[in-house]
């Protein structure tokens, strides 16, 4: 039967310049709507379970629209509350060859921003579902977000749903000290740790040791580690590697106490760089789900992220056969015909 | 030789669906930076004449983007102070027959709304010019956008300039008691007074008795009225009546003192609606700047207005032959082959 | 609360060469789905109400971008069944000035074609519903289409649901005879009667005359006719005039068994004539399950179908505040700001 | 049977702004192949007809995408010789509502018009032809196109084949002096005159006397003293009225030495206005050729150019069912299904 | 003197999303015909051959845009005989790195699937012609697609026209055996086998043996018992490795009888994937009908099949010129200027 | 304080199709408009530096365009005189893979290109400035342009200017001999040599001695005698080797009389591969205005050509900072967030 998981975040516009364009080119943004947490929902969905996002956005059109890209997907959107004056806003340049990406955000104020802890009936809105998941961005997003994430965890944590955190450090929203209470409290809730290379290191001060960038092994003694301080059943660490702006390396770790269960390595050409971590969330999310073996789970997770670069805007739009496809298969891209 | 002029007001970034498409439905949106006294500089340029825009917009690429498309048409934008987190924006999108075109501020917090008034060195910004112009939405903005835009006119008035003020009164910005009240205060200083059909009734209470949208002369009387309450030299009132979303009609008066002067009336199918008002005072000033007469004046003006609403974007890309031979031609809209 | 509306027919892919593109000048075609049930279901949920709409459609990828669109405007796409070869395809040329639009239809053996009438179980998809719509195309699509149709309007009778009926004859599906025959008996079971100028006469042999197409009051007795022979409750008549591809007058007659009303006429500037009549459907839906009287609620469906032909795509994109202002406000198209 | 027709003349590269766009506010161009004479060919192929058309254009790539275009709607480019250096260039701005339309001219040097008379072998591009059709454009270019022509008028008539020619007066082109002379020279070959209000007059000083633009009956008199002068078998005058860069009011009169027959006068919505008077010459060509008589004629060529304006490009892309449709049908665009 | 070539196929509608969008992010489709058999004869045309397309497609405007398309890049249509009622589709989604490029076909029913063998006249057809290219797609179409084809071999063999066929295996369209036994008795009639990889072992059980995907030396064999099994002239196979959905390897064998000789391999990025074997086959017979001895030959053909996957649609757009300066030049890409 | 650079040359309108598209697919054109003297000047402003464009364009409103390209990216256009009849134009189609990109030019008789050497009054156009730069192709167009060249870096030298000279030898224009001649001369008067791979070979006779594309040590002896051969301060060679029409490989030498400075070698995605030279030049000029050492200034010039091959146009719009961040950073493209 199908899964249900309830993640909670911001739902952001997303202004891009068309194809390879600079922002002083632009004479048009393509609109996607996008964020964290709902980006998981909507790849949850495209595996075939059901996801409710909760969040808050403005009554207008503007904020209709963005509900309706995440109905067209098959989120269950009715727990969004209306409300606030704005939807937040990033514009992004996708870069090329050596020239990096550029994002600009205008997200201050936001409907969710000004949103109070109390407009969150967590009890009812986590009624009847099996995982909650959240990122690091919420509880960085000033106000009272905090406030309403740790409640958010805390509640599920309760009521018995499985809770994952994927940690989603960002420097322009608050500061490391902040940023590592604050998540230290959420993973006292969290049962799913996820998180970048480096972010346990900046956060909670867990040292890597890396050598470089494709030494791998360094990270096991990393998850080990967050997974004793904070009491966590698993611990994934994603491995990125930024080639060019348009080229990537990518792997993961998964530690369930026991194993240490690396996935392949893939190399990808990189069609749009945002929603790599979170669709491993919702692959990690389905996979463990579905009870497959720790590293079954992290090949499935790092597989999505995968296919997820291949997908224009925020979200993976895979389904789970055609990320089993590549975790499982020959991975050779072939034409079916 | 080509007249200097001034003007002093925000900088939007326009952002509209494709063609007759809803919010709703858009997955692009073209962008247009724009904002009236932008526009009136642009269209300045157009006729020859130099304008420089002051203003206030953030030091990141998208203020940037907005700067150069005032360069591209000419302004001179070296007194753009840059600073501030982010710049105002709007979305609109374009009605079709019934159906009206929709507009969703989200200007609040701007570069321009938090600028302080001492950011601007009126004296050093008009110096050498021959004329400054400003509309009702600059002393809207809030903060210490009104005392900046007094300061102007005052500082204007003392150095010399002739002095223009557009009424341009919007109810989402400020009620009517204030913006009456700012707007008295602004219109001592000014020469030429442009507004629209009813705004002398909302804000100083000078009612109009116009049995419909065609009795034309009653607007005689208000501008009489107007430029003896305020000392004017000039008084111009634009007479538009919306038909449908993309139909209008469009006329206007001049009254120096003496004569009444009432231009053609012109039905026009739109292109874009936005900025007919901010081409209307371009075309006025040009033409006062010239020596037109009265009669003259309000011809050429309103052939700019009308020109403008068959332009995209917000601002008036027509010379002033292109306007001459429409406002003083037999108006046929002949391809010259 | 909100109504729930079930309504049940064929979803098309639509493909459209660019603006006024004929076929064979067309490198792309814009893609949009619709059909007369589900364009209906759009517009009540615009309105707010609940919809249903209940269809076969492939279990492929391109089935599933048409379950998205009624996803993204909030239609409940759960009762569609996935099964069958292909989608129901039409080619659509927008015309302009004296050059007519242009179909070409490609539907045959679509998964809606070739359902079967067992595969539908009426009473658990009818609910806790309110009303069920139909039209006449529906049963005009062969196979076991009709029966389907029959057992629907039959069941949501038994249960006590509202049942409308918009006859909407098309030539190229079924001769008049079987037509006249079928929808009859579907009519048996129907509440509400919706049909154009002349399709009564078609498949009826209820004879119109009408002097020209602005001798409006000649369809009283027609409608009073259609009411009588099959028991209807109310009849509604949509008057139509094609004044060219672009140019439409539009009104419509709603007979309650004492009062006539007649909406006010509309003369629309049309920007996609497709779906006109269904939104008058749900325009009518609407007025009639709010308890307006007879005069609001055909000026509501009127102003309804006027404001579809404002919007790109098939369906009705207008809430019913937007309508309301057309329908009982002053409809000169004002920008709000 | 298809009749033959030849058709000599220049193929242009038209570039144009999308949409409404100024010069200026351009970022693309489409782009579209065309001039008189080729678009006159491609419209007789579209009625069923076989077309040839003789020109000059550069061996490149460029050059073969302006064959490529004919050849995509069927017309006979064999005959088409490569040499030259460019392809003559036109931009088109599309004017809206009171802008008109502009075009900047960059024809100078192009293939077409440093071709050599000796380039063209008439006896054997004309052999088996019934028709051959040239405009007043061709001799106007320079070089020696207007001896080429001269000398293709002269073997067609030789040849026994129908000669039409199309006034087509360019002010840009050349003087009325010159124009004049040659044009006379070319009309003693011809048998089918074709030309707009004013160019008898200003070509050859017939006097027009007409009271002003609805005046048509004036154009009878000019008819008569251009079939006397010229020794032609009918003379056409088209009478085209501008009401604004969207709007045109479009006629015709046929004489035939007996009768004087005026079409119907069509007002359209002009979404291409290139074209018009060549889509008038294919009809006319096709009406003749077919038999009809010379009220059907009329009545058919000004139906075809009618509709040409409501098609994007050059050419008229209407069938000979089409044109019938509206030229002896009612003309009210309605939609097929 | 340019070589006539006929080929005998079904032309499809190919539908795809822009760029990398998966089919339901997709709100426009670039529409462009093609098929194996069509590909081709556009290809030769483009190396200067005269090429005639048979096939059945239906009379209307999808129809003629289909036949407008292969007239444009100059293939003789004129034996494509109209009548059926649809044009057979394909969607295609274009992959990106990990994820591979999907079609969905619906071509059942089509115009050409449905035309009877004696619809075509062979020797009518044929006649002055040098050479006939089929692919196994055309007798996998169903109804009597395999019996006309038989017949076109037959007869092009009995006339004395070089027949070339490409295996063209599509297991979506026919099973194994029938394939087998089908193109066996195809292959009685040619002169010039083309195939993929495994094509022969799948059809008619002839090992590849080979080690792994580089091991080209592996298909010598395989070439020579083809020829000796058909009575072939020459065997070329294609050998192609999907790296990844935008990476190719590509490279070839041409198998005379004496020598074995192959091609260089090419490594790709492939704009458009569909084509590559035809435009291959069109190669081929291109160096043949020249007389280039059976290494150049398999290098122009492995060139332009490697220059095809970098031009967007289904056909190689490519001059001979490009080709050979590919095929026996330094293959570096530079401009020329 | 912002160093003040003018450049001289022609700007001309360049026409491409979209995306990968070839000539014979194009129905429309991206329109930029660039030439390599402009191009420079762009990159310039970028820098934060002042840079007036010294050039002949039409009056008409294509070369307004032109100039308002210039103008957005804040280029000085006050010195482009208005005159000449047309604006130079070439087309290019952007290669893909094995397939080159293509270039055809249609600039003769352009208004750069018929402007007399007395149009410019040099004493008054590099009044106030430091620096002066120009390429081999301005000189090259013919009619009195390479008077003018000659007599702009006379006058440059003689008032105190830098200057800087680009070879930019292209063999479509002229012959080596005259080029060699005619660069001799501007070479008396230039400070700073900047010049491709072979070009010193070609037009002067210096062989270069390299093994292959990667022997860069060659091209020492080469620097060295050109900067005894001409007296030069300062000689740049850049070497870039194509890979494919996507793919290059770049770096460049610097050698000030003492020290041969090579930079690090870049390969790059090639986005768009115009303007690689002229950002070169560009980033050279800053470089050592800004007094960076030879090794920084080589790196800082191969940097921001590097990242010109990342923007889509001609011009290359990076500031300096984003220059260093690859010139002396990781250059790992890493997303700021």
């Amino acid at each position: 039967m199908a899964r249900k998981v309830v993640t909670f975040g911001e739902l952001l516009m997303r202004l891009s310049p068309e194809e390879h364009k600079r922002f002083i080119q632009a004479d048009s943004f393509g609109v996607v709507y996008g964020g964290g947490e709902a980006n998981t929902a909507v790849s949850l969905v495209q595996f075939g379970y059901d996801a409710k996002f909760v969040s808050r956005l403005p009554a207008h059109e503007i904020g209709q629209a963005a509900i309706n890209t995440l109905r067209q997907y098959g989120v269950d959107t009715s727990a969004v509350i209306r409300g606030g004056d704005r939807i937040g806003i990033y514009f992004i340049e996708k870069g090329a060859a050596q020239r990096p990406s550029k994002v600009i955000y205008d997200r201050a104020g936001s409907a969710f921003a000004t949103a109070k802890a109390e407009d969150y009936d967590w009890r009812g809105l986590l009624a009847g579902a099996d995982w909650f998941h959240i990122t690091g961005i919420t509880p960085a997003l000033g106000g009272e977000a905090a406030k309403a994430a740790l409640e958010a965890v805390r509640t599920a944590k309760e009521m018995g749903l499985t809770v994952s955190c994927d940690i989603n450090f960002r420097r322009k929203l608050w500061d490391k000290e902040t940023a590592g209470r604050v998540m230290a409290e959420i993973l006292r809730y969290t049962d799913i740790y996820i998180g970048g290379r480096d972010q346990a290191e900046e956060l909670f001060g867990i040292p890597t040791n890396a050598r470089d960038d494709s030494d791998y092994n360094a990270y096991k003694a990393v998850a080990e580690q967050l997974r004793e301080r904070f009491g966590l059943k698993k611990v994934a660490i994603t491995l990125r590697t930024t080639l060019s702006a348009e080229d990537n390396r990518w792997a993961a770790l998964l530690y369930d106490g026991e194993q240490h269960c690396f996935s392949r390595e893939y190399t990808s050409h990189v069609v749009d760089r945002v929603g790599g971590g979170d669709s491993f969330a919702a692959g990690l999310i389905y996979a463990l789900s579905e009870g497959m073996s720790t590293h079954d789970a992290v090949e499935f997770a790092a597989a999505a992220s995968c296919l997820k670069l291949s997908v224009e805007g925020d979200c993976n739009l895979m389904s789970a056969d055609e990320v089993k496809a590549l975790a499982f298969g020959n991975g050779s891209a072939q034409v079916q015909r």
